[in-house]
Formats: structure tokens, sequence, C-alpha cells
């Protein structure tokens, strides 16, 4: 497996982290994960300026980060050497290295990596199985939740947690109890020919496939209702969702034992939105 | 500098971290921080107690971590290649390496790092001036937070914000608006001869040095109170101070611009508790 480590590609098995890196130490650092189609990302530049704006978040310069050229480069180098023409990449930037302590240093030194992997869209037949977490709330006082940080355990909790209830996915409520999002995912509900999805500010990663999701539902007409959700109201929706930059629009089969049973003008927007998410990410259509 | 990775004493140059190892890319792991004494490790017991109560909490076997005598060895080892008599001690512990994904494998071979480099106590004269974080917020709904997990980041964000305000460190409330705890230490308050501290219920990390001043708090009579506290009671204390297991006890000088006036009979109480968590932190007492 190659890699692209600080813009040099290597054996995967070659490369190598500094102990001292703040990424390894402090989670001190930031990803995306992004789709790719032959060698090119679906909203790379989406991606990129996402990224920009999470590095300025928590004070670090973006002007170290690469750039979209070589990043584009990096990422068809890395996609040619895999199997299929899908890949999933991952861009993982971290502050690199510095002396022990909390503050980081004024001027560093980023490590800056980027993997391709075989991508096959994950089969929902019949949708995810979600069950809450009653473990793990999302903070919207929390600097690591709202940019796409390294600081992923409460998301590995969540998910632990629930497989032990056997179910696929976790729906993280925020602290004051509504519904925010999955470990991996944002979430949304149809109700009556209406789209539903938890605003930003009960402590979401605002994603890509949502803001998507967002305008599609805008330039259709659909009545989107971006508000906090109360989890006992879930039982009354159509249908549920998930989507994200990776897989696209994903069903919700059950949540916490309740199956949802979409009707015919439901499934017709479900089946729209997916259209339109899986052509773009599948595509590599880089917008 | 020499460290330990993994059972093998390395120059830090030559030690490599795996880009797929999970605490790089998923802050996957936890730590804790220790003071030496001529190569003793002061309450290292409680030090690996404790980590193994929260390696349970993220379903990490801890079996898989080294002995103490290992750890006692390793420490040992590294303290005579460093100048000076003390030292502050890193150990950190990842899940390891794994395929892509957020659900965990069920069997890891764990990343284990002993780090030492020398250590002098902060130069307390005056205080810690402290600012409030009006951005970090302490979530008692996660699992990241409670124990000592590589996810620093909100920390991070809270330190530079407060540096922006001239603070050294920053005060963190809890999502409920009640005094949490700082960044790398817990807080408390004293007021009339009774000690205050926020209680675990409130996300706080429960330090060593903690649970050692409310033991001898107990054990010498003084009142106790372990309760929610609103910052706007803060101006009515007589003192505040911080502690860890790495520092001891440093005085807060000053909070959002009030600063504390010690009397008498609270100078009195400090001079004891931080002789109590000096001595045995800078003797390496394990206990």
């Amino acid at each position: 497996m190659k890699i692209w480590l600080n813009g040099v590609i290597k054996n995967q098995d070659d490369a190598c982290i500094a102990t001292t890196d703040r990424g390894f130490l402090l989670g001190d650092g930031l990803f995306e994960t992004m789709r790719a189609h032959k060698g090119r990302v679906a909203w790379l530049s989406r991606h990129l300026d996402r990224l920009k704006g999470h590095a300025d978040a928590i004070g670090f310069d973006h002007s170290l980060l690469p750039t979209p050229e070589q990043v584009r480069q990096a990422i068809e180098t890395l996609c040619a050497e895999i199997d299929g023409d899908d890949a999933v990449i991952r861009l993982t930037v971290t502050r690199g290295s510095a002396p022990r302590g909390i503050l980081p240093p004024d001027t560093c030194h980023p490590t800056i990596l980027i993997t391709a992997a075989p991508f096959a869209r994950p089969i929902t037949d019949n949708g995810l199985i979600l069950a809450t977490s009653k473990v793990i709330r999302r903070n919207p006082w929390s600097v690591a939740g709202r940019v796409k940080s390294l600081n992923y355990l409460d998301n590995i909790a969540a998910r632990r947690e629930v497989a032990s209830y056997g179910a696929d996915e976790a729906l993280i409520l925020s602290v004051d109890g509504t519904v925010a999002e999955t470990t991996i995912a944002n979430l949304f509900a149809v109700r009556n020919g209406a789209v539903y999805t938890p605003p930003v500010e009960c402590g979401i990663l605002p994603g890509l496939a949502r803001q998507c999701v967002l305008d599609w539902c805008h330039q259709n007409d659909i009545v989107m209702h971006v508000a906090s959700i109360d989890p006992a109201d879930l039982t009354s929706m159509d249908a549920m969702f998930v989507c994200n930059a990776l897989q696209g629009l994903r069903l919700v089969q059950s949540i916490d034992g309740y199956s949802f049973k979409p009707g015919l003008k439901t499934t017709k927007i479900l089946r729209r939105l997916d259209g339109v998410l899986d052509r773009e990410l599948s595509l590599g259509i880089d917008i």
C-alpha cells in the first residue's frame, strides 16, 4: 500500500509518524474523508475549503496546507495503485511535532498524510439499524466536535455501545436531549413531503452531503425544517436517512426497534435525493 | 533523547508510530502524566490503577497494558538518561493499528510509549492568572472527557483563547454554566476555612491530586463541599487553587481580572495542602 506523507509517496510500512507528533499525543489535528472515482475526487474544492475553515477555527495557519493541485496529484497517484475504480481518500493534517505542553508553538511544521483505499458503497437493501446512545451526547460548546478533528473517542464509544445492542450505527443526541447526528453522518427525517434536520447549533459537524441535501430541497421547493427534533417525534416520521460525503444517502430501517414505512411520496423524494448525491459522488464530480 | 516504545528503549529520532495507528488517526487512546524523582514515580500504583479503569471505560483490554514492574523499569532507565533528579513522565497507550472504520477490531496490538523529560516545578510566586473560556465547556455526556484520553483539542482551543486575553490558564465551565476545571488541573476554592470543588458529574477528569486533597481535608476535619459552583460566587471566595499530579498545588492569583486576597486562616490551609502534595510528588512516593 502506498501513501503520501509530507509530499513524498512511500510504502505504508516505511512511513513513520514521530512520537512527538501533536496529532498522536493530543489529537491536535483535522481530517477529511473523500470519495474518488478513477482518481478524481468528488467535491474536492468543497473538502479543501472546509479544511481551510476548520484550520482557521483551531488556529492552524492554513497556508501550510498542501495546494489543491498537490492534493489532486497525490490522490491520482495513490488511486492508480489500488484495485478498482472507486476509492476512499483520507487527508489527515496535524500540527506536527512540538515540545511538551498544551499551547501549540507559534510556528509549526504540520504532518500531512494522504491515503487511498478501495471503496464499495455499503449495501443498504434494508437500511441501517439505529440505536440511541445512552452514554454519549454532542456538546455545542466543543471546537473538537464542530470541526472534523482527530478527537473521535466519543464516536468510538457510541459505536461500541450500540453494537452491543445489535445496531449498525448510533443516534447521538445533543446535551439538551434533542436529536443531533450519528457517529459519521448527518441525520434527516421526512414527513408529509417535508424534510427535517437538526441545526448546527446542537453541536453537529455540518457535513458537505448535508449542505447538498439542503440546497437540493431549496431548489426543488421541498419544505425544509432545520430545527431541533425531539427524539419522541421520530416515530411520527415517514422515513429517516443519514448522509455523508463518502457513502451518500443511506436509509434508516429502524430506530430503537421502531421500523419506518415510507409511503410513495416519501420514497420518491428519497430516490431523487439518493440519485443526486450518488451521481456526484460516484462520478468524482468536483463542484 | 531516549524513549520506551512497545518494550524497547530507542532514540526518539529512530522511533516510529505507524500511519495506521488509531491513536494518531482517531485519538483512540489514553495517557498518564506522572512525576518522577531520581527515577521513582510518585503515585505510580494510583496512575496505573486509573489507567486500567480508563481502559475498561473505553473497552480496551487492560491485560495488554505493561505490568507495573515493566513501567517502573522503563522509567528508571529513561530517567537515568536525562539531566537533573526530577522528571515528567508520560505513558501513552493507543489501540494500535487497524483497518479503516470507527469500530475497533476485537483484538488489537496496542502502541505503548513512555517518555521522560526534565521537570522543574513552575514558579508560582504570584499564582496563576485565570480567564474563563467563552468558547469551550465540559460535557458530562463525554467518555473522552471523563477519561484521560488523547482528545485534547478542546483544551488546546481553550488555552489558545485565554492566552489571547493574557491569561496563563483557562477556567472551563460545564455545559450547565457551573465551574468545572482548567485544561490540565482540577479547581478548588477556599472560604471561611471550608474547601469547595466541583463534582465529577459536571464532566471533569477526577485527578489523583484532587483525590489527595479530598482525603486530606477529610482526615483533617476541614469542611469540604463537593458541589456545583456558580462562577458568580467565585469572587466571594478567599482563595482559589488548582492541582494535578505533576505540578501539585498552584495558587490562583486572579480570575477574569478579580484578584484573591487570602487571609491568614486560608493561607494556613493552602500551605499545609501544598506541603502534603509537594512532599509526595517531589520525593517520588508511590502510595
